[in-house]
């Protein structure tokens, strides 16, 4: 799947996807992705990054992420839960970085999924402006088949 | 304020809120922010409600409520962190309620900002469908002169 693809599979299944202007900037097996929204999209009334926009940006990174990294088409994954740390403003165009978890977690999420047909996954995600940290999100999220 | 004009300002301010179809349904002094926004514009790849949008509408929920509440015009409200469990999946609108703060509560938060000209709260609002909760947000929010 390249970095189109999996865009538009986002702003076709996820139309708030589409609304924020989410950009799918990287995609790399074992690297992560990266999304972009343009700031003119999702500020709030003081000019910065909407918090409801820096945790969508980030949910949605994560989705693609596991989608990305799985390819487990009969796989329905859902988010269980999440939190968000808002350590400074972000004043321009809003980053999220989703990095792929490691292979041997990979490897027994796989392995939990194909033998009881479920399994749970912990992810972060950073949002990045200029190369500093703005906010951070963890999510756990759940694949049923 | 109305529900009329506290739905103007949030479209006007966030174009998130106006993205995501966001209404205000009910604004009460000492009772709460009721917020929906239409699924069709807030559904995930499974049909039912985007983790991010209801996050969104939670954390508008929020800001409406603060707002409404506070009547600190001078005050930057911003939000420091947040959490969501989801309970179960959203199959028809998103419905947000972000109930008010005990009238002590929320004048040990003035207190504390006329004092120290910065404050921080914390409110929980739930996704509801059907009467039953789908989603629970919790949030810390700072006010700063």
């Amino acid at each position: 799947m390249t970095e189109k693809e999996l865009e538009a599979y986002l702003h076709h299944k996820i139309p708030l996807a589409r609304a924020m202007g989410a950009a799918v900037v990287e995609a790399l097996h074992g690297g992560g992705i990266t999304l972009r929204a343009p700031l003119t999209l999702n500020h709030n009334h003081l000019g910065t990054a909407f918090g409801g926009s820096l945790n969508a940006l980030a949910t949605l990174a994560a989705y693609a992420m596991l989608w990305f990294e799985l390819g487990e088409p009969e796989a329905h994954l859902v988010i269980a839960e999440s939190s968000m740390a808002f350590l400074r403003p972000v004043r321009e165009d809003l980053t999220a970085i989703c990095a792929s978890p490691k292979p041997e977690t990979l490897a027994r999420f796989r392995e939990e999924f194909a033998r009881k047909g479920k399994a749970r996954i912990r992810v972060e995600a950073v949002l990045e402006e200029e190369g500093m940290r703005a906010a951070r999100f963890r999510g756990t999220f759940v694949a049923i088949r």
